[in-house]
């Protein structure tokens, strides 16, 4: 996957059946090979020697049959995806079709591409920064539109720019400290010692905002993750086929394009849910339910919003064990924010519900079946999702990766910090600088990037990219 | 969708995350639609001003919001797929993507395409005959070689061909007979009588191959139907599997291309085989086991071959019953081709089988699990389909609806014939003429062909083609 002067192959649209199918080729083989086997329709119109960013129609032939008419769109290196001379095939969409010109390509020395391994050649050939690759893949799996900007954003060299800005200063930081350290004998004091203070601050708080913002980042991207808690009969699945409706009443519905019937994913104005479904937490003896309750435990401590959700209509009888409830999430939930759902509100009266758990600030009244109160439970749980830095279009940072790389030169900046303050030594400052350096430099790839690190990023992009 | 001055698009790639996406657009309005959302990368690129088949890149915007990047490749009427201005926009293939484009291409007035518009459109501009649009169809959902290889022929305007020089043949024909009757009085008869009547068995000829193609045809496009009859413990999903991973060995390993997981579908040497379990024919007084023995014998009805698959290692036992159901099949098949399994041939002596079952000439020996005796097994079910036609190029019908034609074509031509050989007279013959152009006119659309006829073929597309 390393090596780039190969030719490389894969199928780049879904899988299956289509209209039609686009093969990806690129390398210095592309057009050498495809001559073996296309014939184009017009004498004028040879692949050898076709301008970049032209169509041409033709056969391709393997051995004297004809396999498919297709289009051939022409980009040569450097001016292509990868920097390299790429061919884009447009075939009839038939797996068989499909099948059988990689298979073509395959016998003529061409390599199927690893999943990754066109965007990962543009990275190579300087066509894009780390983290705008890792932008590329974000796009394509995102699912809302809060992750679609994110991503956007990152794959533009959003994330990039800020860090180059932060390197830049580290860098000038690193040339002030090591003018100091030349003269120090010479007691020449080139940067003040508040000056330096103050830029490193300054590059600790971006990177702290930067950090902090990986909380809303993370869910963005993976979803808000939002546990379930109710007894069985309190409406839980009636509550998320109500929500599943509202997200397919939202979404125009457009023929041609699928929704994954994942239910308990639900996109609610612009941002993705994930709706866990526990165990519930009710007081028992059982060895086998206990466990339940510690599972609903641990559900409730990596989720971001907590739904309890009770019968409203049979509250005259449940009050005791809904109050103990309400009172053990409460004592549960730390940062998650907690929602009282008096569901089916159609059988009961909300000054009833009011006065037998005391008011709680938390309530929401909801009739799931009815599709009543749904409009109120969507607004409070899409605020919890800070999406602030989203609308004034700051970076976000959304890779597990990047917060790692963050948190490490966090750590390297706070020693710098340190070490000012305690009046270290320009040579001890500069190793915790070129720490931080390097830390930052992960993200974009401007310093050596493990392979290993590498072929993990990359993996997870889907074939054909 | 018989209206075609309106612009409409679709998704045209697979459903689902890749890569990336295609969205076909198509009418007079695509560019001016396009130029709304798109800004070209580069000054001298304009939409509006772009050569065709050329690839303008640049990003899709809603209001001031970027939504993708993209690659446009232009098309400019009459010179594209549908002979209208066409625009592929191959976008990043998140579904997100997808669905956002189209949506915002249905804002700006762009018609979401019905499955099959823009081949209809591509038929309406003149572009291909209704035979070859049918061949698209089957081109798209060719699994095998085979089916492939026929699409591809009727795509290219095999039978097109074929049905147009009949045609041709018969107008002659009919102005023959037509000069006949005008001169009749002055007792001239300038076409020879025998000449005629050779004419006519001439069209006849070709008609009746046509028709007899179907049988070939059918199941090459459909797949052979393939009945398997016998005891549960016979091995008859160890010789499926066995069939399906002769099958994988056979075709490359391509990563990136899925095949589908039907089980009971296997393409062996380039044709696609349907096998069809049976509930077995064991003699028996259950009414319910009644019901399913009935069932067996209508699949094996439906069937092209049937096998029937015994454990040849337990056959001293199970003697009686085997060469009981054995003259039960024999008395049954009709047109099939039946083949007797001694399976599990690994547990048993050749020859003790041989002597049991008094040397059958239908006999195989098979070791599904071992994979013995399965080559020997995929030759005879390959020698069920009469591949010749295939082979020499000769057309094949596939179509049940252009049997329908033929077979009506034919009862006019014999018709015509009877009436020659009555001599009636030339406005009659004419008539019957007249009725035969019509039913061969019909295959390649060039009568009036029905509204709901057109529907009923291009309601079969994917939508997007």
């Amino acid at each position: 996957m390393m090596q780039t002067d190969d030719t490389i192959c894969a199928l780049s649209t879904p899988q299956g059946m289509g209209a039609i199918a686009v093969i990806r080729v690129s390398g210095p083989a592309t057009f050498p090979v495809l001559e073996r086997f296309f014939r184009p329709a017009g004498q004028r119109h040879a692949l050898a020697t076709a301008k970049p960013y032209t169509l041409i129609y033709g056969t391709l032939y393997e051995q004297e049959e004809r396999v498919d008419e297709v289009m051939i769109g022409v980009y040569r290196a450097p001016k292509s995806y990868t920097g390299q001379d790429v061919a884009e095939i447009s075939c009839h969409g038939s797996v068989y079709i499909q099948e059988r010109i990689v298979r073509m390509l395959l016998s003529a020395g061409v390599r199927m591409a690893e999943p990754g391994e066109y965007t990962l050649r543009a990275f190579f050939n300087g066509k894009m920064d780390l983290s705008q690759a890792e932008g590329v893949a974000d796009l394509i799996a995102s699912e809302s539109e809060a992750a679609h900007r994110v991503a956007y954003q990152q794959m533009r060299g959003g994330i990039s720019e800020e860090i180059r800005g932060l390197r830049e200063e580290l860098i000038q930081f690193a040339s002030l400290v090591e003018l100091e350290l030349d003269f120090t004998e010479e007691d020449v004091e080139f940067a003040d010692k508040a000056q330096l203070t103050e830029l490193v601050a300054k590059i600790q708080r971006v990177v702290q905002r930067l950090l902090e913002s990986y909380g809303t980042g993370n869910v963005i991207k993976n979803g808000v993750p939002v546990a379930i808690v109710g007894a069985p009969n309190a409406g839980k699945s009636t509550l998320l086929n109500a929500l599943v409706q509202e997200e397919r009443a939202i979404v125009t519905e457009v023929a041609g394009t699928t929704r994954d019937a994942i239910e308990d994913e639900v996109n609610l104005g612009g941002v993705k849910f994930r709706f866990i479904d526990t165990a519930g937490i009710r007081e028992t003896e059982d060895v086998v339910e206990k466990i339940g309750i510690r599972k609903t435990y641990e559900k409730i401590a990596q989720s971001r919003v907590v739904l309890y959700l009770f019968d409203a209509g049979r509250l005259q009888e449940n009050a005791p064990l809904v109050r103990e409830e309400i009172a053990a999430l409460r004592a549960k939930v730390a940062g998650q924010k907690l929602l009282l759902l008096a569901n089916k509100i159609d059988q009961a009266q909300r000054e009833e519900v009011d006065r037998v758990l005391a008011n709680p600030e938390e309530l929401l009244y909801l009739s799931a079946l009815e599709g009543e109160g749904l409009e109120a439970l969507i607004e409070a749980l899409q605020a919890s999702v800070n999406l602030s830095a989203l609308e004034s279009n700051q970076n976000i940072v959304t890779s597990a990766r990047h917060y790692e790389a963050l948190r490490q030169s966090q750590e390297d900046l706070a020693r710098v910090a340190e070490g000012l303050a305690e009046g270290r030594s320009g040579d001890l400052l500069a190793l915790d600088i070129r720490e931080a350096l390097r830390h930052l430099g992960a993200i974009i790839g401007e310093v050596d990037v493990d392979r290993d690190i590498l072929g993990a990023i990359f993996g997870k992009f889907c074939i054909g990219k």
